[in-house]
């Protein structure tokens, strides 16, 4: 049985365990091999593992000190089977994000020389740049606070993520395109898309254009996924992310609605007014309505609605200070654009809330043939 | 933030964290709170803390060393609930039990003086005595093995689970009505139950009366559920396990039918024969079908097999050694009854697996007002 130390440590509405690189070598295992051996990823129950047997609670995100002037910890985010025995390393994920930097902070990988510290992260799986700032008062890494993010009632230490010159992270250019509106090819006719690059590769598309408000219930929203996810092939086409030839994928670009901001109800019944938001928003999660909204979405949107031009910018409420309240089947996400030297484009901001639930050894079953 | 030391112990086809009973009372709060807020009850994705968001993945044991003789440890079971701030204490747990002797071996409760090392259990909640027995090649705990167990592919340490003297252990009779077949009055017409007391109080009937055979698959078994939900009350009347005016109970007694061995497939799919196993059988858990059977439930049928005149012992092929194979969703769980001196009913052996997952401390959120 090989040993591992990890914590596990929720960040927004994801858990995530999070390990030290240096912990992973040690094994001397190949990572997807030990991470699907922890969290028994073969199982869709995940019994035998760590794993929480849901999209949410089966990620994992190994940490190191950086070396780049500038940067203090480099994560790399791995999305890890659920009944399957895949670990995905594509994409980034906010959540995991706002966990490591509490990690971080504990584990001492960053100094506390103020009553507020930031963390200063790259993602390795996309080479974006996070920063999670965490109140340190008394220069001691925090275990609690009274933050809370839509999706859960529980309280967390708030955790403000920066999302670093996040413009045209994946293709290098906010609108692959060139254009702010293209139209796609849809079923029945012409549909216009907004097809922006920032955080990760976002295809928008007006609700009016399939009879909807932006605004509705999970359920309702369930009914126009498939035209969606059939429209988001389309997209990677347009937006250069796949060739004619390449195999169809389900996690890029991510594809979503958007509307004018009315009052609806959340999925847990709480009223949200027109005037709590700005944009109404309904995303895909592969091939299901998002519960929320991916906070790497979020930053497209916040991209999106300053550029004249988008369906975004089209049907938001103008906000003159930088921050956009999107509408999300789970509540209102704030994201607010700062302006960033250099020619980068602005620096995105949500809070988040993240909480370390436990620290722990993990007895991991060996593969076979392996000396332990 | 309290902390507490906790093990996460997959026991056969449930995860459970097993505490010592020191350590919980050291946080001074009680437990229900604890537990609750430990395993974050209250949304049903449990994203806040350890729990697994299911009911086999939502369990836990408090585990002290037993000041009575011939008893090793005692352990009480906790149900935590799932989007649900309630903890149940009624009934006990079988595959807890078997990562609670795993576990007490681990924490040195019980000396290892041999090769083979059995742990002696009393359950707290319901004053079940268990055995568990382990390999211990070298005089040391072991943390790997081969078993397995129907229902996950994962390896385990073996542990034979015995459950000694079963019968009558919540009412004092193995046959609450003295009667092996009684008459219940169903929605249409009277209906043949055997009304079983033996690791657990069951209700057992014959799957002809419904136009099955016993070895359906999980599905087509579902449509007979709430029939047999809807009996559940007449057999809990009848068994005195309640009175005319109590609320209606969903857990007592368990409920299924049985029928004579017969090919059929598992959910995944594997063929089973005729000729390996004796008795097929499909339980009901709370409201939906029970995916294998609950040990508390094989326990039962073990006992009521071996008297004649049951609905159990009539259609089951005869076995001659004492050993049981039943034929569940799943696949085969074997259950051997042993004959037990000084006049207690035979003790039903069960070979199960266990595996240590982690060894964490958690950090759980303070109830509001408690000084940390």
């Amino acid at each position: 049985m090989l040993r591992l130390q990890g914590e596990m440590v929720r960040g927004g509405t994801s858990k995530c365990w999070i390990f030290d690189h240096q912990d992973v070598v040690a094994t001397g295992v190949d990572i997807d091999t030990l991470l699907l051996a922890a969290f028994n990823a073969a199982d869709p129950r995940q019994i035998d593992g760590v794993g929480g047997a849901s999209s949410t609670t089966s990620k994992a995100a190994i940490v190191r000190a950086s070396a780049e002037p500038g940067v203090d910890v480099e994560y790399t985010f791995a999305q890890v089977g659920v009944g399957d025995e895949r670990v995905e390393w594509t994409s980034n994920c906010g959540n995991c994000a706002t966990a490591v930097a509490l990690y971080a902070l504990h584990r001492g990988l960053v100094p506390i020389t103020s009553e507020t510290t930031t963390v200063r992260m790259i993602n390795a799986n996309t080479g974006a740049r996070l920063t999670g700032t965490i109140p340190t008062p008394g220069l001691v890494p925090p275990d609690e606070g009274t933050a809370v993010v839509p999706g859960t009632s529980a309280l967390g230490v708030p955790v403000l993520l920066g999302f670093q010159d996040p413009a045209g992270s994946t293709t290098g250019r906010a609108l692959p395109t060139g254009r702010p509106l293209d139209t796609l090819a849809g079923r029945d006719g012409p549909v216009e898309a907004s097809l922006v690059d920032s955080g990760a590769p976002v295809a928008l598309f007006d609700a009016k254009a399939f009879g909807l408000d932006g605004n509705e219930s999970v359920a309702e929203f369930a009914a126009v996924v498939p035209v969606l996810t059939a429209l988001r092939r389309q997209a990677a086409l347009a937006m250069g992310l796949a060739g004619p030839d390449d195999p169809v994928g389900h996690a890029v670009p991510k594809v979503g609605i958007v509307g004018p901001p009315a009052g609806y109800r959340t999925t847990h019944g709480m009223p949200v007014d027109q005037d709590e938001y700005d944009l109404a928003v309904r995303m895909v999660s592969m091939h299901a309505p998002h519960p929320a909204i991916g906070l790497t979405s979020a930053i497209a949107l916040a991209t999106a609605v300053a550029m004249p031009g988008t369906l975004a910018h089209r049907v938001a409420r103008p906000t003159a200070d930088g921050t956009l309240r999107l509408g999300t089947p789970a509540g209102v996400i704030s994201a607010r654009a700062v302006p960033a030297p250099d020619g980068a484009s602005p620096t995105v901001l949500l809070h988040r809330a993240a909480r370390r639930i436990a620290r722990a050894e993990l007895l991991v079953p060996a593969p076979e043939g392996h000396p332990e």
